[in-house]
């Protein structure tokens, strides 16, 4: 599975179940609206978003007297195998972890999708 | 302010507000349960935490393709300034970012604090 990195990034695992793929990131201080997750090229799962420090009490006249955590936008691209139903993502954001699960197809349908016409010339 | 470092480590920022200094901290996939904020030796602020891999679904004979994700126990440490009031310390954990707020002291108290008696032999 290709992972293709472009602008910063943030940690994720990916793991196989007998049903489903699951791409898990850790992406804290994110809510879900901030965050975008798409299908490009039919088989790119492309997951953007954008993180901003928090700022709010700044009108507090606060300053920083120590700056570790990291800020911006970031892209994760990861190329999905072929035994997958686009039609079936679902995405869940829960205590800064973004999980994204990719159903497989079911046999059936992929043995379907996998058949190649033999044309008799 | 002194940051002391020990086992793993996890990004902070520290900010100094006019009656309070926020530490926030990313905590991916942390409850709030899972994590413990202490006092030591009077003025040391101490955060620890065990991140662990959500493996529920290992049941279903799930194996993992990509691991980037840091688990394990981690710790920071802090040494306070002298003008906080450590009876004033708030935790709060949300979206994956622990925010702890330790108030300063108010100026009577603080003037009263730092009040030297010289004794005339």
């Amino acid at each position: 599975m290709r992972d293709t990195r472009a602008m910063a990034s943030t940690p994720a695992d990916v793991k196989e179940l007998p049903s489903a793929y699951d791409f898990v990131l850790d992406i804290p201080g994110l809510n879900y609206d901030d965050i975008k997750v798409q299908i490009e090229d039919e088989n790119l799962l492309v997951i953007t978003g954008e993180r901003r420090r928090d700022d709010e009490k700044d009108k507090e006249d606060g300053k920083y007297l120590r700056i570790e955590r990291w800020m911006g936008k970031f892209m994760r691209k990861f190329t999905l195998p072929d035994n997958v139903n686009l039609e079936v993502i679902s995405a869940v954001c829960r205590d800064g972890v973004l999980t994204i699960t990719v159903e497989k197809l079911t046999l059936p349908e992929q043995k379907k999708a996998k058949t190649i016409e033999v044309k008799i010339a």
